[in-house]
């Protein structure tokens, strides 16, 4: 058994496209030849691969599937505002309705733009904070992903000094290496870049601790830098108003994406009055941007997000994968660390430096019908059931015996 | 008679994003006051305000509507992949068969890589590129459009010295600036970054010399820089196998956006063989950017292109529009000036230079129900037929008179 038609699309792709599969869903990052590379249809929480394997699905898109594939009333909003046409001259009404929800939503937020992507907004949120301060400095935390713009990608292709030479790193939740970098910075630091929490790949996930959260908002005011949260992978997740509420940041900035519109391409960053004016003086465009279909979309799952308290079921839902999760690796002998918060967690077997036995887990589960990463957070989705969860659970315990048996 | 339900929904935009309409559509880029800022719906190559005007258009949304608003072919493309589902964990077979369409479409393409918009593959191919040479140095045409990002935007806001350090101007079609950059810069030169034609806003298209094309080649081959044809805005509207076969360019990396899916969010950036592996290591990915819909309707579209030929067809109608156009400014006793290649010209008032006498026409056009940018390229469209652009003649007729009179 294995996954031939995703191996031979593979060896088309390879010969047409840089690396055959790019970004973040490279095979190169899960476990290659013993996971599914190309995808077929989708409903609800599960896939099936080109190979005509099921999967129920822990990635989510690898975040955007918040509410599941096919999500009705997002796909009949969407698909209205679609009948109406799409990319005009202008925006359609629903741009403003979009940038109206989400400062009504968003407690610190007086205005909203749109982009396509994460890094659309991170990189012009930084180059926001620069033209409001008339300062160069960012401080990021290490091994934080902010999208795939020069100043921070992860990828090391491409790269001259000048791009970083303003970007200085400190390792999460070190309040004294944050606090000497504002200070040896001091009157040149326009920004602050933060995840809510920080989930870097290839390592356990990190909550900020209250104390790196109260230095973080403090550092920023006594500084008069901004603070820019990152809260496109998290955001709506952890809560219904941004995740800033669940750690007791003050964002000067916040930029989402994932969790927005259930997989239709827009992205929000969201701002302080104060900074209104000098946000409109940063160009910021693309030529899909106006597109009324994804804000429909958004429109929708903001809605939903509120009324069927997203965040408070991810929250149960995980709690209950990743407390069945550490009860089998318990049972298999083969004791799991979980790391997040319960909605995104992150689980992989203890003691484990090379993450080997954690990609034999994951190709194992995939074998039994589980998509789980190896080196990178999962996602809980409104579309996981009760039942769902449970029978991922069997079949991870198939996949634990293969593992140690 | 005037734009109320425009400027209303303009009054509750302005309080809730900066600027209230940013980019490329904002209203202060056209005649503010005298032109829709609003939407609401599309069909073929005509379009309705919030106020319920229609617009023969000859925007396409700023290109990307190249066979009018819902193709029924390409919509029916994009709702067949759609209902499969949307952005999962995999690319589907969609992104294999689009790279393999476009590497047998454009004759020195070897491979495919995709994003959701120019700026995306614009800014990546200038990474690839320092990848390729290990040079910074970038240079491009004076007033040249490649996108937001930092190293290129028309945008003032939010710079540092640092984005520009390594970029350098010359004036379009000036060899012996371009030649000299070149030697200033021996062997730091990693790409010279050119649009097919020059089609700066605020100034007449000027199409390239062949003395500047030959230039172009040459200078790249005997410097060892890439040439990087951003044909975003013009790709496969002058060509089916991308605008360089037109003018006789020899680019390493071209780039294409708004003609290539109708609409439907996605760019591409193609390549030689010989820079493959330095692309795959230029980290490039976002949220989306695996989503099928967007894939299936360029698959759609570049068969479309090619089978209704779409060049030589958008060619007659332009040169109809335009030639029509110029007999009108005469008959009025108000001389126009033609620029660009007939299938996206520009066209505006002889000796306007504050613009202020085409901002009129314009606005009167506007009102007659023709949709015209004062400073900005026009598109032909597919979906325009001749009777349509004999009624457009007609009202841009009134709209003289209205001038004029």
């Amino acid at each position: 058994m294995s996954y031939e038609q995703s191996q031979a699309l593979f060896r088309r792709a390879a010969a047409v496209i840089p690396g055959g599969i790019y970004g973040h869903t490279t095979p190169a990052a899960t476990v290659p030849g013993e996971m599914p590379y190309f995808a077929s249809r989708g409903q609800g929480c599960r896939y099936t691969d080109v190979d005509g394997r099921d999967y129920i699905d822990f990635m989510c898109g690898y975040g955007p599937l918040v509410l599941g594939y096919h999500h009705p009333e997002v796909e009949a909003a969407a698909d209205t505002a679609r009948a109406r046409g799409a990319c005009f001259n202008h925006p359609t009404d629903l741009m403003v309705a979009l940038a109206e929800k989400l400062v009504a939503r968003v407690d610190f937020a007086d205005w909203a733009v749109f982009g396509k992507n994460g890094s659309d907004l991170t990189t012009w949120a930084v180059m926001v904070a620069r033209e409001v301060t008339g300062r160069p400095k960012i401080l990021k935390a290490a091994g934080a992903y902010h999208g795939t713009h020069a100043w921070c990608t992860p990828g090391h292709g491409g790269l001259i000094p000048e791009d970083r030479a303003h970007v200085h790193d400190f390792p999460w939740n070190d309040v004294e290496r944050l606090t000497r970098l504002f200070q040896a910075h001091r009157g040149q630091v326009a920004a602050l870049v933060l995840t809510p929490f920080h989930h870097p790949a290839y390592a356990d996930s990190q909550l900020p601790t209250p104390e790196f959260v109260t230095a973080a908002n403090c550092l920023c005011r006594e500084h008069g830098a901004l603070l820019v949260l990152d809260d496109v992978r998290c955001g709506f997740r952890l809560g219904a108003g941004g995740s800033h509420q669940k750690f007791g940041y003050e964002p000067d900035l916040s930029i989402y994406c994932k969790a927005i519109a259930n997989g239709h391409p827009i992205s929000a960053c969201v701002g302080k009055k104060t900074h209104q004016a000098a946000a409109s003086r940063v160009f910021l465009t693309g030529s899909y941007w106006n597109d009324p279909a994804p804000m429909a979309a958004a429109l929708a799952v903001l809605d939903i997000v509120e009324r069927e308290k997203l965040a408070a079921r991810l929250d149960l839902l995980g709690q209950r994968f990743v407390r069945g999760f550490i009860a089998l690796g318990k049972k298999h002998g083969c004791p799991m660390i979980a790391s997040g918060p319960a909605a995104m967690p992150y689980v992989r077997v203890e003691g484990d430096a090379s993450f080997v036995r954690t990609q034999e887990l994951c190709a194992a589960a995939a074998r039994e019908g589980v998509f789980l990463h190896p080196h990178h957070n999962w996602f809980l989705g409104a579309a996981h059931t009760e039942a769902d969860i449970d029978e991922a659970l069997e079949r991870i315990d198939r996949a634990f015996a293969r593992l140690t048996g």
